[in-house]
């Protein structure tokens, strides 16, 4: 059995994965705030998935964790998971103790391409976009994450696509993540509320000028991060997930208007058939636990290699 | 012995490549105008390489021809090489039979981006971007290019950054394309030359306001293709090739000044090192070809495991 957990801002969903890949248990819990709460809430989760009567007799041989932040490749190190509260935590070394088998540390969003490609199913190759706080992506072709060189593929949020668009909290101007981040949008919105990208389609639907703009800006962002997954990588299918995509289709509708607008202006771009090569990833779907047990099992497996070979 | 070929919009230039990944003949000769006389080129090419002493022994395992304009993958069919004259032709099986050996067709820019990983060696990721009329990039790691799902894998030109831009040859505004491909750079200074992206460099050393504006551009935009790859595949190094390149450290200071201003901008981008990421192909390195010779290999490699496995 392989456990898998996807370390949330607010929750941690963590799923036990059998041998034929297919999902048995599955647990949510809060995740606490900072380095030590962290950990604990990760070691909190494997013991609620251990305590699942589907689990009674199995063997867990790895755990794999999917967490916001960079992480240095190879390494078990989480660095910048602002939305943790942590800066720095060698994760790996803090929980493989207690657990007693392989662990390995991915980011969540590189977690979460591989588990939506797996829960797709297929050999074909997907890009994933992640529309969250941030903005970031990952490619998976043939079931093989690309990592890159230095751990930093799938930065795509910070590409600028209009030198006269918003300043990026990274400092350039107009970067993707600017027109289309859930945490830069919000803050342009500027009026307080849970929900505030739902807020914003609201008000737009209600013919509010600001909340149009920031919408189309919104969508813009989308349509420009998908451009660039397909015409660098040429991936078959680009997979949204992340907080935005709740709206659903009233997303989908913004994003395949402006993917229609350049279609239109482009004979190009209308041969690519951008709109039908788009999926929004289902609402609850494990992605990232999922990617994150998949993770996990290649580190089992390299040790059982290592031991065998 | 493999043989390579790169067919351009002037010249034709021909490698034959030993099993140890050595070069031991090379020929250049003048190519010919639509799909007969491009077919002749290719087979005079050949005949020319065969004539060399050292190949005057060697058993012609393959032949590999990189070509501009869209290759169907799997196929040996080009489309749209429009400097050539070529709007479809049906090239492996024009040549394979006076050939008698497999014969593999590529895009020109990918089979120059496999030529110049193996000439720099190693295993490190790279990213190829060529500067020519237009502008198209492709990656290859560990030794391998990476084609896609439909074969547009590294049409990043066409990758709008600015919407208040120049309209591109494709229809939108803005595209990589527009502000640095040499074809749109030229029409956009709109003087008469042999080498007008070299006019417009010397123009803008005098002074010329116009040609400043355009050379600004062209490095904003090779600037924003270097990001392109950087940030989607995380690549080590961005190797430029192709004619713009012959401007060499004039080129490179360019671009440098315009990747050292949005890592000024942006501490994200400045923890990326771009500036020392990047480096430009030697003049007159056969990369394109020799790439077209590994891409032909594999071809062979692939009918010998059918036959034998």
């Amino acid at each position: 059995m392989r456990l898998g957990l996807d370390v949330g801002g607010t929750k941690t969903d963590a799923v036990a994965v059998a041998p034929d890949g297919a999902i048995v248990a599955r647990t949510r819990l809060a995740t606490g705030w900072g380095p030590d709460a962290v950990v604990q809430t990760i070691l909190a989760a494997v013991s609620g998935l251990c305590a699942d009567p589907a689990l009674a007799t199995a063997d867990i041989r790895s755990v794999g964790i999917g967490i916001p932040g960079r992480i240095e490749p190879g390494s078990g190190r989480v660095e910048h998971a602002v939305n943790l509260g942590v800066e720095t935590l060698d994760l790996a070394a803090a929980v493989a103790p207690a657990l007693g088998v392989p662990v390995r540390v991915e980011n969540d969003v590189k977690a979460a391409a591989l588990g939506a490609a797996s829960l797709r199913g297929g050999t074909q190759s997907m890009g994933y976009l992640n529309l969250g706080t941030g903005m970031a992506a990952a490619v998976v072709t043939d079931g093989v994450l690309w990592r890159g060189a230095r751990g930093g593929a799938g930065e795509i949020g910070h590409l600028s696509i209009d030198p006269a668009g918003p300043v990026c909290r990274c400092g350039q101007r107009g970067c993707i993540e600017a027109l289309a981040g859930g945490g830069a949008v919000s803050a342009r919105w500027g009026k307080p509320g849970a929900l505030p990208i739902r807020d914003i389609f609201d008000a737009a639907d209600a013919g509010d000028a600001a909340a149009v703009r920031l919408r189309t800006d919104l969508a813009r962002g989308v349509a420009a991060a998908i451009r660039v997954l397909v015409l660098t990588a040429d991936v078959d299918t680009v997979v949204l997930g992340g907080g935005i995509t709740a709206l659903g289709t009233r997303l989908e509708a913004q994003v395949a208007a402006q993917l229609e607008t350049s279609a239109h202006e482009s004979a190009f771009l209308r041969s690519l058939q951008l709109v039908d090569r788009v999926e929004i990833l289902p609402v609850g779907a494990p992605a990232a636990a999922l990617g994150a047990a998949l993770i996990g099992a290649e580190a089992a497996d390299e040790r059982e290699v290592l031991s065998h070979g």
